[in-house]
């Protein structure tokens, strides 16, 4: 489903970040580019900071207007900073994307949406605003919430796939529980590793010239269940009891 | 809650990244960055990309080692790509986010979170991904995975705000509901707007040297509406109506 949009640029002025939209895009299986009317391009700095998205560029329409642009669209989504003079419908990029992927999912083939992105320093005109079915608003710091255009395009890029590709949300195993006890600090979980792996060396358990994936799946083991500072705690008293045990031997 | 995570770039070559990545904090809300031997920092380039984030660059922690860049953290989290020799517990930003709002909700004050990013060229190391808790991965378009670094910065960034600022969610109004008839397309919208202009023109309505924001707020409520093509149809005809109707008076 993520054919069926296309991420417009309006205006943009660095090459740069046209590049860094394109790679966005790519990296987030969107494939649909239109400029209306860049400062400059085609350029070579919108190539190198593309990444090898030079698919994208080289198939990217260049058109006079935005009119041009949404067209053939069913949907046009602005993007937009607060505290505009007359407010608009608006959502946050992930709102957006369920609707659209609900939209989508209850479409005609030849349904399609664009979803615009305004200048570097001055974003969208409002009359470029008041041309949009809605506005898409990037939760931001509101001491600084000026996004680079390439990182726009990412975030929504990001969600779009998020929703559109179904299998990406649930494809990772879930890990952990809460704890109550205060949690062990990097540094002395790997003092507990040392530890451990000499031990093990020592008992002839790991051999130092063989040691296979041994370490790395008691690191997983234990990392993947954070342990807290007693446990840590009890597995060094534990190896100090291994180590003393030995020497008596 | 955003002043609990840390995000830490490794052997970053390009400062301009760099750049890219405070300035992608900043917009979400965060302020802590360690580097761990960066090529070239600090660097105008860095200052240039991250667009007046100045005050983190300055505030940066630059260090020799991941350890040392890790040392107090009690959650540390890679980034990675699919597909490592031995699969680690792994998370999508979403996850992430959300199990680090649990976590930071039911933890001491000292609880802290370091994030790891790669290098551009080729990510995390097995051995840095081997002292991580777990790993997160952002889903991707299998045939053109690499994100850039600030991107990646930017896509976890904002899953962080998303979950640790409860309110940036629920913050926008819901909007339309389904159709079921072919939705109109943004051409004949437009032409309908046109008519709709002059008609109100023509009956004395709208007075050009005067329209104050009417024919904004007009478009603003049709286009809310999303509408489809019987709709605007509809309203075509009822246009060219009252057009008729002036003539004949």
């Amino acid at each position: 489903m993520l054919d069926k949009i296309r991420i417009v640029l309006v205006n943009t002025t660095h090459p740069g970040n046209i590049g860094a939209a394109a790679r966005a895009m790519k990296n987030m299986g969107l494939s649909e580019l239109c400029l209306v009317e860049p400062k400059l391009f085609p350029h070579p700095e919108a190539n190198a900071r593309s990444s090898r998205a030079d698919d994208i560029l080289e198939a990217a329409l260049v058109v006079d207007s935005l009119e041009e642009a949404v067209a053939d669209c069913q949907l046009v989504v602005g993007t937009s900073a607060r505290g505009r003079h007359i407010p608009w419908p608006i959502v946050n990029p992930r709102e957006l994307s369920a609707q659209i992927s609900e939209r989508l999912s209850n479409s005609s083939d030849d349904f399609k949406v664009a979803i615009l992105f305004g200048r570097e320093d001055r974003g969208l005109t409002n009359e470029e605003l008041h041309s949009c079915h809605l506005h898409v608003h990037i939760p931001t710091n509101p001491d600084f919430s000026s996004l680079n255009v390439g990182a726009a395009v990412q975030v929504i890029a990001y969600e779009l796939r998020m929703a559109l590709q179904e299998s990406v949300v649930d494809e990772a195993p879930q890990w952990g529980v809460d704890w109550d006890i205060e949690l062990a600090g990097q540094k002395e979980i790997e003092l507990m590793f040392n530890h451990l792996e000499q031990t093990l060396v020592d008992i002839k358990f790991l051999e130092p010239d063989n040691p296979r994936q041994l370490m790395t799946r008691l690191r997983r083991l234990l990392l993947r269940a954070v342990p807290d500072k007693v446990e840590v705690n009890i597995l060094r008293g534990i190896l100090t009891k291994i180590n003393r045990s030995i020497r008596k031997d």
